[in-house]
């Protein structure tokens, strides 16, 4: 039966993981538990809630782990108590020994722990996700998509298939797009290899784990898809996501190719006047904030009778166009800018009751987000 | 009517400390706000819970502070909303005036806010506090007595008076005392001043805001205290807390003078030892460890049959008297462990039904810790 020694730290790094798929509240009692199963030449550990599960693998051979292989095996300890223990042990390595009656003995200087565990023959089965022609891409570049456009994602389960990101690999042409029907963010990149088409939608509430899971590395992440199912896969990290079922609406068609006003901003400047506004839009009944643009000037308005009201003129790096005023959300502008980062946006109207867009200036089209205004009176 | 600009972070700072005795939800809304008030050459922000009331002062002679004073007066302004328009404030400085109806004009850079106020009439007057003989401290020992006691007191309002901690002064001599019944902590201290003797109860939720109020610098602070009231006072902040009535417990009697066991510990070794037992009692229905002393050994024990089980031989630095095994709460442990920081403490046990006391070696009786012992079977 499973019986190793090996590193407090190494062995609590992985369980950390691992630990961001298991909820400690879970109608199967035994996903509150993390699968240990030690193999061939790796110690994995098995994480999941069903719509998503986890795999860390240790490599015995592995130098920083400092592992002692006496027996090969498995068992599932509650995750939360096990890493209560492993983060309390005195000594830097720690014993870990199954016993009779899936009862498991953990040792680390003269600290002494004996610990009921249960059996791995009662851990579900993983999903078997092989595709014949994965898709391999910078980690980075996959983070990148992710932060760019699940921010968009509906929080509303009225409509299930909005939860999700649309993921599209058509000819070498990658394209991720979210929305709530309030807001689109869609990002396009040409990718240098070819891998199998897809068309898939992933709950967003998967992506967001991404950048907390995978590390910070120039790794290279691997896309495997299935009808149902997707891997993300590192040399260490496997990560499973179902998928969302259903048909995610035609969004090409809602993106305006016209505009009879044009701002461009230092996104910083905008950004900072918006979180302005926002305070006073936020204390009132409609959280709404007012863009005017007037012969070339620009002022941007809050108003909440209960508390007050703000003002403040802008300072935009060009304007062409007609005059315009315009009311929105100021907090689908603020997270829009957030996804920009540091860099410059031209911001495109049509009309005060049409979608306006927003797209960095450095970029031809590659990247854009879509705000549906507030129709007021 | 009240118009002065002014360094906006020396604002935020002292409006942030004040912001602590402000609640957002309160009985009496004019208690949700910050009352600006000038006259003469001070900035004065006051906030209140009834319970407490904090006032600082900007001297607007001070250089940091860069003000301005264009007219004096008051206004009462939402703490909470005020603190955000601060924080977002476009420039360094900024400018304050009250207008008609209450209304607040604040403008920085470009950024203009008209905000609704309160009349400074309205807000409660804050008790009169002065005595004739104050006690003036350093800073730091006011803070060590606070936390060397105060998470003692009593959690429960079945008995409000422990809820608070005792302190006393008689002839040069500071006693400080809490105790929820099931454990007790006790500071004495003697000072080389001598102020007019007290005997008050400070509520326990009062004290924990001392720390986190004033600031870390080699301070004095002078405290005054009437009948109900007392007030911590530094050059340019006031704390008032209400005193708890009542008369509080005789606990003198409660330390006892003698032992049959005695054992030493480096505070390290005890407390991380009591924490890897207290992961497995706290899992359990009962939350308790066992020690046990035998033969100069002294093994740490936690059972709990849901979970597992847990034992350590502890490495005492000195063990004196008779064999005994006693079980205890780990959490009222760890709270006095940590109270006694770095050091060296000695335990002293009488028997497995009667409190045992925690002191630290390098002191004389003048901190001490008692603990009441959990009967089992």
């Amino acid at each position: 039966m499973l019986h190793f020694s090996m590193s407090r730290d190494v062995f609590k790094s992985q369980l950390l993981i691992t630990s961001k798929a298991i909820e400690s509240k879970t109608t199967m009692p035994i996903l509150t538990g993390v699968k240990l199963l030690l193999v061939e030449d790796k110690l994995t550990l098995t994480g999941s809630n069903v719509d998503i599960s986890l795999i860390t693998t240790i490599d015995i051979k592995d130098e920083k782990a400092d592992m002692k292989v006496y027996d090969k095996g498995g068992i599932v300890l509650d995750a939360n108590f096990l890493l209560k223990i492993i983060s309390s042990l005195p000594e830097k390595t720690f014993t870990l020994e199954v016993l009779e009656n899936s009862q498991v003995h953990i040792t680390s200087g003269k600290a002494d722990y004996v610990v009921n565990g249960l059996d791995i023959e009662n851990y579900p089965r993983l999903p078997e996700v092989t595709s014949q022609k994965p898709l391999t891409l910078p980690l980075a570049l996959v983070k990148q998509v992710i932060n760019e456009t699940v921010f968009a994602v509906s929080k509303h389960e009225s409509k299930p298939i909005l939860t999700g990101v649309h993921l599209m690999l058509q000819d070498a042409t990658l394209k991720a797009v979210a929305t709530d029907s309030h807001r689109l963010s869609q990002r396009i990149i040409t990718l240098e290899n070819d891998g199998e088409n897809f068309d898939v939608v992933l709950p967003g509430k998967s992506l967001q784990h991404i950048s907390s899971i995978f590390g910070e590395e120039n790794e290279e992440i691997t896309l495997h898809i299935t009808s149902s199912q997707i891997l993300f896969k590192t040399e260490n990290i496997s990560y499973y996501s179902r998928l969302l079922e259903g048909n995610y609406p035609d969004t090409d068609r809602l993106i305006p190719s016209q505009c009879s006003t044009s701002v461009t901003f230092e996104t910083s400047e905008i950004s900072s006047a918006i979180n302005r506004a926002s305070l006073m839009s936020h204390e009132g009944q409609s959280n709404i904030v007012r863009l005017e643009i007037k012969s070339g000037k620009i002022t941007l308005f809050g108003n909440s009778p209960e508390v007050g009201r703000f003002d403040e003129e802008l300072s935009p790096e060009k304007v062409e166009g007609e005059d315009l005023t315009i009311s929105f959300n100021p907090d689908y502008m603020k997270d829009a800018l957030r996804a920009f980062g540091k860099s410059h946006i031209e911001i495109q109207f049509i009309a005060p009751i049409r979608p306006f867009t927003l797209r960095p200036t450095e970029e031809n089209g590659e990247f854009v987000q879509l705000i549906t205004p507030v129709r007021t009176s």
